[in-house]
């Protein structure tokens, strides 16, 4: 029997989002129901509210979440009523080639559930979208089992959210490389991702830990997580060049969380010619192309991509939201603002303004 | 005092290279001089003489070669006269924090003694320059003692110059990444490196391995050496879609050994999307701009270079010769004419017609 639900709607770009009451179904085999304790507001969601990314109307946006399982749909066999959980953009079925090569967080179940046929909300019986099947600008939310990680219950519901997304494929993307105490490191772009790998670089123990960002704001919190240096772009030539100046043979290893070209071209310069490996984490704009010189590639660097920072949805998951509910981890210091779901636009107006490190919603 | 030698030297793009006398200095502090017994012709060689590279002249170009020391300059304390040695474009000074870090074969002495300010080549009282302080288009040379592996006097001369260059390359290039019997190997351009290529993912076991050529030439010598599907990319629509075709989620390795960046895009392409690693070896024209759709690599994917296979002058080369010589390399059947020094024109023209596999001038 459907639910009634409230959830922040898209109704197309650049309008707010609105705060409606929806109806959503009982979760289907596989699926479960669960009640969104915390959701974070993310780049993805600005660029898709801002028109950049295309979503069909009306949809629930919003993909960063933690909360607790109401119910569990048939054919469900490791979550039940209670369990404390973080739903995860990738699907994890365990049997998939890709699932059992041990290389990649990437599942082939990843296009499955995620269209607007499996979307289980609906106003007045027009069915409405989610963004890949998820949703989580809403109290409740029926998502695919094998999306969702039962983590610890001593993690605090808006830390664990955080980790499903800026901390996971900020930290994972560190990890999935060699960072080690010699390690250079370049972050371009401070957001709630690059934070991540400023966190992570510096819980390897990295050397240097460079930051780019154009919100001088900015610097003060990733010092705080271990940001030894820090550029404005806007303030010099050449980021590329200070950043030379400062590791002499160029960062061992740059991340681009920003999903810009131009900025991916840089940070390709800014990265060691002979085995640096520069990882491009933003997400671009569709039909975005990356272009660099071939001979920046001809000594030994590496150009490589990373979604989710690698992390795997069931099995990795879980023991990052362990760390932060430990203290390993720090969450919390990034969590600038705590808003309510009807206070949602206020919250995407000042990560336009450049004003939040994260924004979490909290629901009762 | 100088010496007299003979030598093809270099006038100009597109001019047949002449036979000359030139005088060749005894070797300095720290320099070799060499008798070239074996040199190759490589197809950078032929982008220079195509004038797609620049290159003071007068010239004596060549940097594959195999010989024996004849004299050694003050300072140079492991060659000696008489030791069968294999001159390489890269140094190997053992000591720069490069050749320290286990992580590249790019020693930091790369740029030097390689300018024609080192060049110990002159026609009555003129510099002649050099390709890269080498020059072995002539039956002697005088080299940087750290740019000369001593190899094992079971090789014949023609194998191990071949190993210097195209041997060392290719299959280098694969042994540097985890190519096992699971990976799907896609070579394109299937001359003296691709072949190598092949050999190499061969020799690990690879179950598959796809060559891209527009010779169907090639397909014969590569099927000898492992190769199992052949791709002729004029005569189908897409060369991505066939590679998909065969390994259903694309190539776990690529190899792009042209040097042509529309070759790179269709090999990232044609590249796994989740875990696979595009690499490229080709030496594109100066200027040359990589570019691939951002997302071609947003879940995984991996591009790079590699210089020379990342083989290590000194410390690399002569296991790869001592390989050959014991029969568990295969150079033999990629020799395809063998040539004296006046017939050097012939082996470009054959060269530049797909005619030849491999071209060696052989030295008395």
């Amino acid at each position: 029997m459907p639910m009634k639900i409230k959830a922040a709607v898209f109704h197309g770009p650049n309008q707010p989002l609105t705060i409606e009451t929806l109806e959503l179904d009982d979760p289907g085999p596989g699926e479960v129901l669960v009640k969104i304790k915390a959701t974070g507001l993310c780049h993805t969601d600005l660029h898709i509210i801002e028109g950049h990314q295309p979503q069909p109307v009306p949809a629930v946006l919003g993909h960063e979440s933690a909360g607790v399982v109401v119910a569990v749909g048939p054919d469900v066999s490791d979550l039940r009523e209670g369990d404390h959980v973080v739903p995860f953009l990738l699907p994890e079925c365990g049997v998939c080639p890709n699932c059992q090569s041990g290389k990649t967080n990437i599942c082939l179940k990843i296009g499955e559930r995620t269209g607007t046929d499996f979307s289980r909300l609906s106003r007045n019986g027009q069915r409405i979208h989610t963004f890949v099947g998820m949703g989580t600008f809403a109290d409740h939310m029926v998502i695919a089992a094998d999306r969702v990680a039962k983590v610890s219950e001593h993690a605090s519901f808006e830390g664990a959210c955080y980790a499903s997304c800026g901390g996971a494929t900020g930290i994972g993307s560190v990890r999935r490389h060699d960072v080690d105490r010699e390690a250079l490191v370049a972050v371009f772009g401070l957001g709630g991702v690059g934070l991540n790998v400023v966190q992570g670089a510096a819980l390897a123990g990295a050397q240097v830990i460079i930051g780019v960002d154009t919100n001088d704001a900015k610097e003060a919190v990733a010092r705080k997580l271990g940001l030894t240096h820090f550029i404005n772009p806007d303030k010099v030539e050449s980021v590329a060049a200070e950043i030379m100046a400062i590791t002499v043979m160029g960062a061992t290893h740059s991340f681009e969380c920003i999903g810009a070209p131009a900025v991916m071209r840089e940070a390709i310069a800014a990265t060691n010619a002979f085995y640096g490996r520069c990882t491009i984490i933003g997400v671009a704009p569709s039909g975005s192309e990356l272009t660099t010189p071939v001979q920046q590639l001809s000594m030994g660097k590496t150009v490589g991509g990373l979604l989710m920072g690698g992390v795997k949805a069931r099995s990795g998951l879980p023991s990052l939201v362990s760390e932060y509910a430990e203290g390993r981890v720090n969450f919390d210091d990034l969590i600038s603002h705590r808003l309510k779901l009807d206070e949602i636009n206020e919250g995407f107006a000042m990560m336009k303004q450049g004003l939040s490190t994260r924004t979490v919603i909290l629901f009762d």
